[in-house]
């Protein structure tokens, strides 16, 4: 089943860029006749796609009559030049839109795609992968929407959904279990509450003051091992969380443990095109 | 000399990034202590420092007496694990912004960065590196500036501010000579016009027409080869510029080519983020 | 401690009013001489005082270098006739932004001053009381930091921080098991699970589901008095939160029950605004 | 005959509500069938209706295609238990815009109600009931049209269409006289001028510098005979509005006054939300 | 004594202007050394001063720092080649606002100078010269504020601020006594109603029906005189305005007329610019 | 050819003109019945149309259903008493949206017919008329529009998409080569370079450097002819375009001149507003 597509951003979002590639005009489209024309999107590499209705949009903001079909969803699976969409519209609309729909599909495929390489990684266990905050600027909610369509989990959207204690709020707080119950005092009640740890000695008192999530920052296999021991013998249902700098082999590292979930900075603040084409059909 | 600053946008984009994470209210900000604070930015690895002014008004729209005292200014190269900046604000504001800054600094300087690191490659060629519209979307004008930052020159902004007449304008206007007259009669006069020709057949009809600009697309350096003959031949002055999937490779290949420019979309539609952190000093 | 001041809303919210109000401009303003005056602000009665920001903001959107002093923050009781702020600025100003000042005063010190009415009821117990999703078109996150001022609790924000599974979700995915784990799969890893339960049965199964939270909506005190021995029993550390139509009677009947949370719409839906007034002092 | 709707700030005020609410996606949506299905609208007590279009308004931004069959009209009185609407649209339009729908009407629903509990004192007289710049902010225009389904009749909508010469603006110009003077010769010539007065010298001098409205603050009923003594004396066309703190009680003592307006701050400034639910039909 | 500045709006109108002619960023400024500079506004022709607001805006939005030195205010009368204003300010800052700030003085100026040469004609007598919503759209507000500051005084700003009653609404209505009976029952109890006659009959319609204000719609000399002998003989004090492709012919023609008002389309739809411009001082 | 249509400009300043007519709602139309009416825009004297899509647009943004047929399109030549376009839609709408639709009419088409007019003057010659950034305030697009449909071309449209470099960035650079080779390093390298020269020193200085055009600023007919002769003695290539307070006498003047364009200020930033009369239909 598909994610919820967040339709506003969605609107807002193509408006904008548009805006950025338009300005006060196109010049080039006038020099073209306004016919019905087709054109068919091509992937030219295997990649997961993510972002049909972003791409849609931009046609449509021009040319309101414009149709698409498909041969694919976003979330799946794209072979090198597969035919991924037809467009039929008008040649001016297309023309002018074409460059702004490519740049929203080939950034959020990239997302998608490099998510799904990782989640590979992690068959076969109960780990889930998370995104973090590290995302481009503006593009927040597509790029959790694209991390999902990948197959991942989202962390917290924001600052707003989540609660998340670092070393500051500790200090503040003067000690871990006054931080957390601080943090339980203030908090939406719907709302866990996770903790950034570094040290066993900081693990064993955020167990005891029954936070509901540790975030292990950095830390090696043997120390996880230990944190993971420790749990077990203090009966917690704390979740625990892996973070810090993931990349391929410490993934594979981690899949043998008993966490719950890995963040992964990269899914979101990295981007590797995916390369897509458009070709006008003769007539 | 530092390339224009685009400040509206800038304080836009920073108003959309913060509202994206910060949304109804940062919970975990009150449970701090909202005292002036010191942090020290610190660069995990080489790179073409870009988007001071975004970092800044990250901070700046929280807590407007925050002050910053930087090493670099944009456009400097910086070593691993130097100290670029030093902030100066209230804990809440600074432990707020934080991560939207981040988020700027990482990816406007991958973009100068990887630019950068192509500029190299053309050292001692009179050959300029040129972007495209292959951009992340919203991020335009901010990218345009980055690959400014790091050595490389703008293609036009959008389709408002260029002409790039390609294969469907030619057939519209019925021959590439016609399409270019056509341009020449529409378009503000103080803009040239560029077009994209494939074959030597078409590179010869556009010199004869006086494009101001021919766009080499996907050409071999043979190919390349010819055409600059060609040119001479002609005594003309039309600029030359090669695009098509530019890598390393590709570029120092074309070192020793009379072109003027390369264009790449790889510098602004790929995003090898940045390694940035942000230190807590004691007090 | 106060609660965070959500800022971007306050200067949003105050702009929209200020325009409804002033909209091409403010006839009578100009019939003023433009020195600067004071003028104190008092309460007609005794309340809790809430949205000392807005009214700075409606002035100082006006008066930049207007000035407040206050005898009371916002969560402080008033007393009747209390002096509670005089201002200093331009007489235009004050003049103009004078109504809209005092309808965010008398609408938010409303919601401040009936949550806490309602709190005091609860004194002596550790049930906590929380507001919903029941409010005024528009001033959602005001009327949010008002309850927070009055003493209560937040509940999630809006459909986007929290998650509490209805009838529909039940029925759409094929029992109450079967939605919270089909919830669980999808959701933030940060959000608690509530579900709406209106009969043992359902209570039972959510128990056993573990259910984060249970909504027991429209309950009898003989009804949830079965659900927490029910809960007991099965050692669950489900929290319960008791909902529907809460007035002063009912909540005075809970106050021996071992619920956590009694969620009351009435302290934002209904708003009986709180009498202040502006006396200009003579010069 | 309806009064005219307001669109434009329809559009605008359910944007901002449903952002508010469903923020960054509404999480629980995508866990229900996306199926068309019927609601049905109830009031669960008597009422006059006002805020249908914002209700409808809700649901079409988010499902286009959704119909409402209706079986009473803004101004029309509603029984307890009454079904008012039909609601057929897609199922996770109508469960994510239910909350607001609803907000919409509940608040301006108490508005319509309470006006219209006020204009039934009134009758079999001539005098019109005013509502007041004393609105919840953000909402101004919406709640004078729900006093004008009540019955009642609107007083200027803000600063910029009507003139209200207070005590500032009397010593400012040295006079009444003078003030009135000085108005007449500022303002735009459709506005009438109105003049608040609290003692019977002042209404003397307004009375003789023929302004075109007397707002009688706060007066006993035997000063207001006065004024009215007074008016016909001097064969005065000037009208009489009556204010100040009104209610049941004061209102029935004014109704055998000749007075043409009473103006009442109660009807927007304090809401009493009117009970609505929405009940997901079978199928 | 000035009339109100429309601040909020000549923020706004400054932002759109700015943005117009900025766009991604104005490429010759990053060409000059951005010293502190001084420039003189110079007045190239006689004419009423009107928009300095809007001119010091362009530069303060683009440099807060920059300062003004006027020789004259708005109303003020300009003589040729006088210096108007000194500005000091970032040379970037000046160069980049300057045709903006022009932009708004020459076209402001105009309404202004315009409205004043016809202010003239009416001198020595009581007949004031109200403008039209005939406006450049996007200047109404603006051009109203000019249209005062030459003498002028405004008609009603929009159709929310104003009831003008014409033949549609009479044939609606079912005749002019209806029509103003209607009116007066629907509208803001401090708006005046006038309505457009063209001939003796509906004159005499309108007087019984006690209109507010007529509007004498291009009737010749004769006829206005007809009007006014009527008026006299019913003991009216219903207000007349003359209207109609007013001139400075026909305003002389009606000089010695008894009526209260000509409304002038002219002042606000043509617009003949005046000659400003600035110049740098060396330093 | 129409030249292309600035589509969402359109959109974004009816909203802006309809808003600042109707604010909080049209008082008048609500008196009216609301049945579909017929009615004709008349043109009461000969001009160039221009700004049907504006026009089209105030009435469909009140109105969707709203249709139009046209006797003429922008470009065309109208005569007196013409019946332009033939309106149908509801009556409310019609009137409500009436005369902000004429305003832009009137406005725009003012721009194309004097355009038009100076056209006219340089038939039979190779010299285009080009419109410049003096406009009127936010209506930099739709006049430059205006300015094609009355067969001019538009000049850039702002400071970011052409370069004109002045007195100031020859200063700035030590001289008129620097400036150029500095610009042409630093711009576009779609964009030509065009300097403002005053003396024949300063031309000699720029057609040396290869300046792309020349703008003589307020030369004599005699000087030009210096600068066309040595321009053609250098072989160069050149364009000139002349500029300084054009009007009819000075246009005719220039006609015999080998100059490429006349940049005139008049087009644009003076209106002399087209009569358009709206009529409508019985039934």
């Amino acid at each position: 089943m598909l994610p919820n597509l967040p339709l506003q951003n969605i609107i807002q979002q193509v408006q904008n860029s548009l805006s950025e590639d338009i300005g006060h005009g196109d010049i080039s489209a006038s020099l073209v006749n306004n016919h019905v024309i087709e054109a068919k999107l091509i992937s030219r590499e295997t990649a997961i796609l993510c972002g049909s209705s972003w791409f849609e949009q931009c046609f449509l903001q021009l040319d309101p009559e414009a149709t698409f079909s498909w041969s694919a969803s976003d979330s799946d699976e794209l072979s090198e030049n597969q035919q991924v969409c037809l467009i039929r519209g008008k040649a001016q609309a297309i023309l002018t839109a074409e460059r702004s729909a490519i740049n929203f599909l080939q950034t959020l495929s990239a997302v998608a795609t490099v998510t799904n390489s990782f989640i590979k990684l992690l068959s076969n266990t109960s780990i889930k992968l998370l995104d973090t905050r590290k995302t481009i600027p503006g593009l927040r909610v597509a790029q959790k929407y694209a991390v999902k369509c990948g197959g991942g989990y989202n962390h917290r959207h924001g600052l707003y959904d989540g609660v998340l204690l670092k070393e500051n709020h500790i200090i503040a707080a003067g000690g871990i279990d006054k931080a957390i119950e601080n943090a339980r005092n203030r908090i939406s009640h719907g709302l866990k509450i996770e903790i950034e740890v570094e040290t066993l000695s900081e693990v064993e008192q955020a167990l005891d003051a029954k936070a509901d999530i540790l975030l292990l920052d950095n830390m090696s296999i043997e120390m996880m091992e230990n944190v993971i021991r420790m749990k077990k013998n203090k009966g917690s249902h704390t979740l625990l969380e892996a973070s810090g700098n993931m990349n391929e082999d410490k993934i594979i590292g981690l899949r043998q443990l008993e966490i719950d979930f890995i963040s992964v900075g990269a899914v979101t603040k990295n981007i590797q095109s995916i390369d897509f084409s458009l070709r006008f059909l003769e007539n």
